[in-house]
C-alpha cells in the first residue's frame, strides 16, 4: 500500500560517502537519492583534500529495505566510496531516552546531610508517622509507574518487557516534555495476571498514578480493575482511557462539523480489543444509541458463545439489531465508522456506502483500516493515527495532561468523569472559529492542551458533579459551538 | 551523650522573627540564639519599616527538640515576634529529591518520529531479535534499582516503604552526583522473601544493576543469594558490602598507620547483621585470623544453639578460642575493635585494655559504641560513621564507583574480587604521604574516588586473575605503603 511507502524522519539514515570533488559530485549524490525515492535532509562536509570530499548525507526513507535500496543505489555510482551507514534512529537510542537527576544540591557536607544522612533521618520518621505526607516530602508527588509486560508493544505484538522498554522510555519523556510529570517505565518479565497485580500493589508506595502500557487484552482490564480496587492512587491504562478520551475528542469536533448530534448517529466499531472497548463504554455513556462492534469473530451480537467477559458484555449492550453480517455491510449507512484494529478492511467503495457526512476515524498503525485518501473522496471526516495525514489523533493530547490534572488533584482514582473532561477540553482548545474537515483535534504540539486538560481533569477530581457527564439536556455545550453533548447516565 | 547534641545542617532551621529596629536588636537575637546552643548561619532582612525589621535567621540545631528550645528562648524575648519557622531539611524534601529528564529533544515532529511512533519500533524489533541489545539502545545500561522493603531504615527501624523513600530517593541523588549512575527507588509494600525475590526478577530487565538497602538481616542475605542466582545483573547490597568495602579500605590504611599485619590482628566486631557479617567474611577472606562476632545473645561460638544460618556460619568460623564472655572481656588485648551495632556499649576504660595501638571503628549511627573523644585517649586511630569526626567511613566513597565500574563493564554479577579491588582503590587514593591517625579514608568529597573505585572494579570485572585477592604473599602491596595484604582463600 503506497501510503505506508512515504520516507519519514522515523527512518532517517545518514551516509558517510567519500566521493571525487568534481563539480558535479555532490550534485550527483542528491539526484541518486532523491531518484531514490528518499528525501535529502542534510548534507555536511567532514573532510576535504584538493581532489576528494568525505560527506554525511542524511535523509529520510520508507523503511529499512527502502534504506538498504538508497545505499545500495549511492554504491553503484562511479567514483563514490560509502564507508558507513548511521540509523539516527537508532543512534537517538544509544544509552536510552532518560535519566535520573538529583533536584538537590550535593556540593558540600551541609547539603550532603540534610538530603542524606543524618538530615533525611527526620523526614523518614514524620512520613511513619503520618503516612500522608509521603505526597508532600518525596517523589510520589509528581510520580508515575509506566507499567507494561510487553505482550502488546505498538502494533508488534508480545514482545516481552525488554524489547517494549524503548516505547516505555519513550513515553516517560513525553510525560515529562509535555505534562512536567516525572514517570519512570516498569517493564515486568512476567505476563501472569495475578503476579503483575501483587508487583503493582507492592511498588505502588513511591508513585503517585499507575499508568498500564501496551498490556494485552483482555488481561489489561483485569489487572486494571483489581488494581484500582486495591489501590489508593489513579489507574489508567493509556491504551484504553487514552485513546478513548482522544476518539471522543475527535468526534466531538468532527460531529460538529457534520452538524450531527451523539445521540443519533450510527457507529461500527472495528477492533474490540482495549482501545475499542474503552471507546464503546465512553460513548455508549454519552448517549450514543447504535454501535456495532466487530472483532476477529465477526460482528459481536447476542447469538455467539463462548465470548470473554469483556466480549459478552460488548455483545450484550451493543447491536440492537444483533446484526450478524460483515463488516462492509455493516458501514452501510452508518454515520461512523472507528477502527483500532487491523490495515486495509475497507475499501473507497465501501465508505461510499456510508450515510451523507459520513465521519472515518482509521487508527489503526502504521496502515489504517481503510487508505485515508481513498477515504476522504467519500467522507465528510477523515482521522487516523498517523503524522503525515491530517487530523492525527493521538494519545500524547491526553495522558500528559491528565496525569498532571491528577497529580495535582492528589486524586485516588481516575474516574469517568475526567476522561469526558479531558476530551471536551481538548476538543475545545481547536476553538469553534478553526474547526474544518481537516482540523478537528489540536496538533501534538500545541502548547494550550496539557495545561487545559489538566484543569478540567482537576476540576472533575475536586467537584465531580461540575462535570460534563451529568448534563442530560442536549443544550449544554459551548454557546458558540455546534451541539454534540447527549443524554447520559448519571451513576457513573 | 553530649557528641549527640552537637548543631548540625540536618537540623537546620530558619526563623522569621518582627522585631523593633533599634541599634541592638539583632545582637539579641543573635546572642539568645547562641546562648541556647545553636549556631547562626545565616541572616537575611525580609522586610523594614522606620521601627520595624523583619529577619530570617538560619541556624543549625542538634536536633528537633533543641531547634523547639531555640525558638521558644526568641519567642520569650521583648520586643519580638517569631512568625514562622522553617524546617530547611524538610523544605528540601519537598515533592521529592530526584527527577525523570529525557536525553532526547521533543522539539517538533521528527524528533517525536524518531523518538517515539513510529521510528521506535524499529528499536523494538532490534531488541526482541537480539536481547543483548537492550544494554545498548536502552536506560539498561546505566541503570540501577535502589530496592527497598523499609525494614531497617538507617538506624530507625522498620519504618515501612513510603517512609523509607526519602532515603532511597537521597542514594539515587548521591548514585548521580558521585558515580554518573541513573538510580531509581524501588520501595516494596511487601517484607515477604518469595515476594520480594519475585518482584525484583521481574523488574529486572529495565536494570543494569540491582541495589539492595535497608533492607533486615537475615532476610537480606536469602534474598541476596536467590537475586545472585537468578539474574544475569550483579545484586550488591550496600548494608552488606558497601560497608564491607568501606571498612576493608579504612582498615587497610589504618594498619599502615600502625605498622601491623592483617593477618596478626585480632579483631572484635559488634554487630552480626547485614554489615557486621559481610565485613567479617571479607575479612576472613584477606586472611584475618582471629575473630570474634557479638551480637544481642553475646560472642558468637559453638556454644550456642537455635542460631540462624548466617549466625551459625560466624559461629562455626570465627572465635577459634570459643570465648563466651562479655563484650568488654572480648575486646581486652584486641588489636582492632568494629562496632556496627548500637551506642554506648564500651567505655574509654575499656578501650584502654586493648593491644598497643589499637584500632576503633566505632559505627553505629548517630551514636557510636563509644564515645570517639574518650577512644582517642587510649587508641592509635579511630573511626565513626558521623561527619562531624575524624575518620568518616561512608559507603558513598564506595557504592557509586562501584556500580559505575560494574555498569561499564557489563558485569553480570558483583564478585568479593571487586569488593577487594574496590577496597584497596578507596586507601590508595588517601596516598602514602598523607596518610595519619587521622586521615585513613578519603573525604567523601574527594573527586578521585569514584573513578578510582570504578576503574579497579572494571579491571577486576574483566580481568578477574588480576585482582589482589589471588596474591598470596605478603610482599603485594604498593611499594611506598606499608604492607596489609595478607594471604588469602583463592577460591572465590
Amino acid at each position: 500500500m503506497a501510503i505506508t511507502r512515504l520516507p519519514s524522519a522515523g527512518f532517517s539514515i545518514t551516509i558517510r560517502i567519500a566521493v571525487t570533488a568534481d563539480a558535479s559530485a555532490i550534485g550527483r549524490l542528491t539526484t541518486c537519492v532523491g531518484e531514490a525515492g528518499a528525501i535529502v535532509t542534510a548534507l555536511d562536509v567532514v573532510d576535504s583534500d584538493p581532489t576528494n570530499v568525505i560527506v554525511d548525507l542524511t535523509c529520510d526513507t520508507a523503511d529499512a529495505t527502502h534504506a538498504d535500496q538508497v545505499v545500495g543505489a549511492l554504491t553503484a555510482l562511479d567514483g563514490v566510496d560509502v564507508r558507513k551507514v548511521s540509523d539516527r534512529t537508532f543512534l537517538l537510542h544509544l544509552g536510552g531516552k532518560i535519566e535520573v537527576s538529583p533536584k538537590v544540591a550535593l556540593r558540600n557536607r551541609d547539603e550532603l546531610s540534610r538530603a542524606y544522612t543524618p538530615g533525611v533521618a527526620r523526614v523518614c520518621m514524620a512520613i511513619a508517622e503520618n503516612p500522608s505526607d509521603a505526597r508532600r516530602l518525596t517523589i510520589k508527588r509528581n510520580t508515575v509507574a509506566v507499567v507494561s509486560d510487553g505482550s502488546a508493544v505498538l502494533g508488534l505484538g508480545n514482545l516481552g518487557p525488554a524489547a517494549s522498554l524503548p516505547v516505555m522510555e519513550g513515553k516517560a519523556a513525553l510525560f515529562k516534555r509535555f505534562g512536567g510529570v516525572d514517570a519512570w517505565p516498569v517493564v515486568l518479565d512476567t505476563q501472569d495476571t495475578d503476579e503483575i497485580v501483587s508487583i503493582v500493589k507492592a511498588i505502588a508506595p513511591a508513585y503517585g498514578g499507575i499508568n498500564l502500557e501496551d498490556i494485552a487484552a483482555p488481561r489489561c482490564f483485569e489487572i486494571e480493575a483489581r488494581l484500582r480496587e486495591a489501590l489508593d492512587i489513579p489507574v489508567f491504562h493509556d491504551d484504553q482511557h487514552g485513546t478513548a478520551i482522544c476518539v471522543l475528542a475527535a468526534l466531538t469536533n468532527a460531529l460538529r462539523v457534520v452538524g450531527k448530534k451523539l445521540s443519533d448517529v450510527r457507529v461500527v466499531v472495528s477492533g474490540a480489543g482495549a482501545a475499542g472497548t474503552a471507546i464503546m463504554k465512553l460513548l455508549l455513556r454519552q448517549g450514543v444509541g447504535d454501535i456495532i462492534a466487530y472483532d476477529r469473530q465477526g460482528a459481536l451480537h447476542r447469538g455467539l458463545t463462548g465470548l470473554n467477559s469483556a466480549w459478552q458484555w460488548l455483545a450484550d449492550n451493543t447491536n440492537a439489531g444483533n446484526y450478524d453480517g460483515d463488516l462492509a455491510g455493516a458501514v452501510r449507512g452508518a454515520d461512523v465508522f472507528i477502527g483500532v484494529s487491523a490495515p486495509n478492511l475497507l475499501t473507497g467503495d465501501d465508505i461510499a456506502t456510508m450515510a451523507d457526512d459520513a465521519i472515518v476515524f482509521a487508527l489503526a498503525n502504521p496502515d489504517p483500516e481503510v487508505d485515508p485518501r481513498e477515504a476522504r473522496k467519500h467522507a465528510a471526516v477523515v482521522a487516523t493515527g498517523r503524522s503525515d495525514q491530517p487530523n492525527q489523533i493521538n494519545n500524547v493530547l491526553a495522558f500528559p495532561g491528565v496525569f498532571r490534572g491528577m497529580l495535582d488533584a492528589h486524586a485516588e482514582e481516575f474516574t469517568e468523569e475526567m476522561a469526558i473532561a479531558a476530551a471536551r477540553a481538548i476538543a475545545d482548545v481547536v476553538g469553534a472559529e478553526k474547526i474544518n474537515p481537516t482540523v478537528i483535534v489540536p496538533s501534538v504540539f500545541d502548547a494550550r492542551v496539557a495545561p487545559a486538560v489538566a484543569a478540567a481533569v482537576r476540576a472533575a477530581a475536586q467537584n465531580p458533579a461540575s462535570a460534563p457527564t451529568a448534563t442530560p439536556a442536549a443544550d449544554s455545550g459551548p454557546a458558540d459551538l455546534p451541539e454534540v453533548a447527549a443524554s447520559a447516565s448519571a451513576t457513573p
